[in-house]
C-alpha cells in the first residue's frame, strides 16, 4: 500500500523517478548491466554525471564564472570542507537553527567566526533580520542555512550584503531562483529535493579555489572535484543517476519558477487550514518567515492531550513521517519539490476530519 | 541483454542483490514507501543498518574491541581520514601501487611518512617483501593496500609486524579470513565486492579514537561514526540496503572461507588458461603475488597487434569491462566475490576460441 510520506529526508520522490531507478538498477541504459555494477568511467554513466551537472546549470543559472560539483557526506561534511577551503581569517554567519548552529561549530576549527544574527533567543521561531551591518568587511563570506528544516522557517530571497554569500541549502534548492552570481558557495544535500541520500550538489565560485594558506587533504579540495569534473574517485551512480531523472523532471516542469510556484501552492494550502483549524496552531508566528518546505505545527494549548491521537488517526489514512522533531514537538510536514498533491490533500482532509471528530 | 561484466568496481553483484534493491526502491519492507525517499530514522532502515554492522561483525570475526562502521566518500577520503584520526608523530606504508602512493601522499599532511617498501621499480608487478624491519618502533601503525586494482597483485595474508597494521581492503575485503585483532582500522569501498558505490565500510579499534592532539572536523573523525552508529548524519540508505544483501549471500554461502575458496577456484581457472594459451601472459611474473580479484594480463609480444582484435572478439560475446588499466595496457578481468561463474567461463572459452582463430 502506497504511503502518504511526510518525511523530512530522505522524502518522498516523483513516482517517475522511482520506477526509472528500480528499472536501471536491473539494466541501465540498455547495457545490460546494473546501474550498482557498471564502472563509473563507462560512457554511459559519464553521460549521467554531465547531465546532472548541465541540468542543474540550466535549472539555477549558474555563471561560467562557477562550477557544479558533485560530492558526498553530505551538508555536514561541507560544514567543514567550506571554511577549510574558503575561509581565510574570518567568516559570518547567521544562527538560524540546528544545523546553522552546527556549521558554526566546524567554522570554528578554521579561523573566527561572527555570528551576527541568531534567532536562538525564541527556539528559532523567527528568520533573523537586520543583521547585515554586523558583517565584518574582511570575512571570507556570510554563511546562511537558507531552510531550517527542524524550525520550519526560511528565507524568502538572497541576503543583500558587502561579502559573498555561501550557503547551506539542502532543504529549498531548485525552489527558488538564486542569484549564484553573489555567492562563493552554494550546497545541498540531495536527499530531500532532489534523490536519495548520498550525495551532495554543490556549486562553488572557480577563481576563489587553492588560495588559502592551509593543507587540505586531495578529496576535501574543492578544486579536485571541479578538476575531475565529480570523478575524481566513484562518484555514487545509482544516486546520481536519480538526481538525474528528478532534475530532468523539474526541467520538463517549467524549470525553477514553475516548481516554486507549485511548492508555495501546497504549502500555502495545509498553512491555510492550520491557520483555520481551532487545533493546530504553527511554531512560527510570523507568516513571513514561514517555510513551504517543513511546515511545522503543534496542538493548541487546549488540545495537546490529542497529540498522539492525531498522529495514529493519519497513520490510519496512511500518513506517515509527521512527527515533528524533538527540539519543536508536534507536528512537520515536509512538502518538497517532489510531495504528491494527493498526499497534501489527504492530509489537510485528515486535519479537517479530525477537528470534526 | 544481460552482459559479462569485468568492469574493475562499480562491479558485477549477485543477481539477488539487484533484484531485491529494484523491488525496494519501489517498496521498501513492505512499508509502501521506497528506499530512497523513506527516513534513515524509521525503525525499518534502522534495522538495515544494524544488519550491516553484525553481519561485517560475524563474516570477519571482529573483536568486541572493534567497531566496524559505515561512511561516505570512498577509500580516497580514508587515505585523509586515517592520518587525520590515527597518526601521530610517524607511520610506515608499503607502496604497492597506484593507491597505495595515493595513500602516502595524504599521510605527509599528517607526519612523517616511513615507505618502508616499494615494487615501483618494476611498475609494481610484484608485491614488496622483506621490509617488515625497516618500520619505525615509534609508527603509529604499518599501512598496505591489501590488493592493488590496477597491478593484479594482492598480499594473501596479514604482514607479520610488531606495531598496529592499517590496510585499505576495498577490493578483496570478505576474501579472506582477516586478524582483526591486529589492525588499527581496516576500510574498504564498497563498490566492488558488496555494493553499488556511495559508500565505505570501516572497521576501527575503539581504544585508539580521539587520543591525537589535532583538531579534526566531527564528520571526519572515526568517534563521530562509532558513537551514532554509523547514523551521524544520513548514511546513503540504497548503498546500505544493497551491501546488507551481498554480505547476507556471503553469509549463505558460508562466510569468508567458503567465499575465498570459490574466488580462488574462478581466479585459478583463468590463470591457469593465460599459462596455458601462447596469446596471453600474466603482467604478474611471480604467481605467488597474482591477484585473485584482479587479474591482469597482456598479448604475448608477439601477438601484441592482436589486442584490439580480442577486445572486439571478447564484446561480440556480450563480455566488457575487460580493457586494463592505461599504466598496464592490455586486459583485466575483475573476478570478485559476486562475479559469475557463466561469465568466466565465457571468457576462458573466447580466449581458447581466439587463438585458434
Amino acid at each position: 500500500m502506497k504511503k502518504h510520506n511526510f518525511f523530512a529526508g530522505p522524502a518522498e520522490l516523483d513516482e517517475t523517478v522511482i520506477k526509472n531507478t528500480a528499472d536501471n538498477i536491473i539494466d541501465f541504459a540498455g547495457t545490460g548491466i546494473s546501474i550498482m555494477a557498471i564502472s563509473h568511467r563507462s560512457k554511459e554513466f559519464i553521460a549521467v554525471m554531465e547531465k546532472a551537472v548541465n541540468l542543474t546549470k540550466e535549472l539555477l543559472d549558474v555563471p561560467s564564472t562557477h562550477e557544479v560539483i558533485f560530492l558526498q557526506g553530505g551538508a555536514s561534511l561541507q560544514f567543514a570542507m567550506l571554511p577549510m577551503n574558503l575561509l581565510d581569517k574570518k567568516a559570518a554567519y547567521v544562527d538560524s537553527g540546528t544545523w546553522a548552529s552546527n556549521a558554526i561549530k566546524e567554522a570554528k576549527l578554521f579561523g573566527e567566526v561572527v555570528v551576527v544574527g541568531s534567532s536562538k533567543d525564541k527556539n528559532y521561531n523567527y528568520i533573523p533580520v537586520g543583521w547585515e551591518k554586523n558583517i565584518p568587511s574582511d570575512a571570507s563570506y556570510l554563511h546562511y542555512t537558507s531552510n531550517n528544516t527542524i524550525f520550519g522557517t526560511q528565507f524568502k530571497k538572497d541576503p543583500d550584503v558587502n561579502v559573498l554569500l555561501a550557503s547551506d541549502m539542502s532543504s529549498d534548492i531548485f525552489w527558488r531562483p538564486v542569484d549564484v552570481s553573489k555567492y562563493a558557495i552554494i550546497y545541498a544535500g540531495a536527499q530531500k529535493n532532489i534523490g536519495p541520500s548520498g550525495i551532495t550538489l554543490a556549486i562553488v565560485r572557480k577563481d576563489l579555489l587553492d588560495k588559502i594558506n592551509r593543507p587540505v587533504p586531495t578529496m576535501l579540495k574543492y578544486s579536485t572535484h571541479v578538476d575531475k569534473e565529480s570523478m575524481y574517485n566513484t562518484p555514487p551512480t545509482v544516486a546520481t543517476y536519480a538526481c538525474v531523472q528528478s532534475l530532468e523532471r523539474f526541467k520538463n516542469l517549467g524549470g525553477v519558477k514553475a516548481l516554486g510556484k507549485i511548492a508555495d501552492q501546497r504549502a500555502n494550502s495545509i498553512y491555510d487550514e492550520i491557520d483555520r483549524n481551532k487545533l493546530f496552531v504553527s511554531t512560527v508566528p510570523d507568516a513571513s518567515h514561514r517555510s513551504n518546505m517543513n511546515i511545522t505545527f503543534v496542538m493548541n494549548e487546549q488540545y495537546k492531550d490529542l497529540e498522539k491521537d492525531f498522529t495514529d488517526f493519519a497513520k490510519s489514512r496512511n500518513i506517515v513521517g509527521i512527527t515533528g522533531h524533538r527540539s519543536v514537538g508536534g507536528f512537520r510536514a515536509s512538502v518538497y519539490l517532489s510531495q504528491r498533491d494527493d498526499s497534501v490533500n489527504a492530509l489537510i482532509q485528515a486535519m479537517k476530519d479530525f477537528e470534526k471528530k
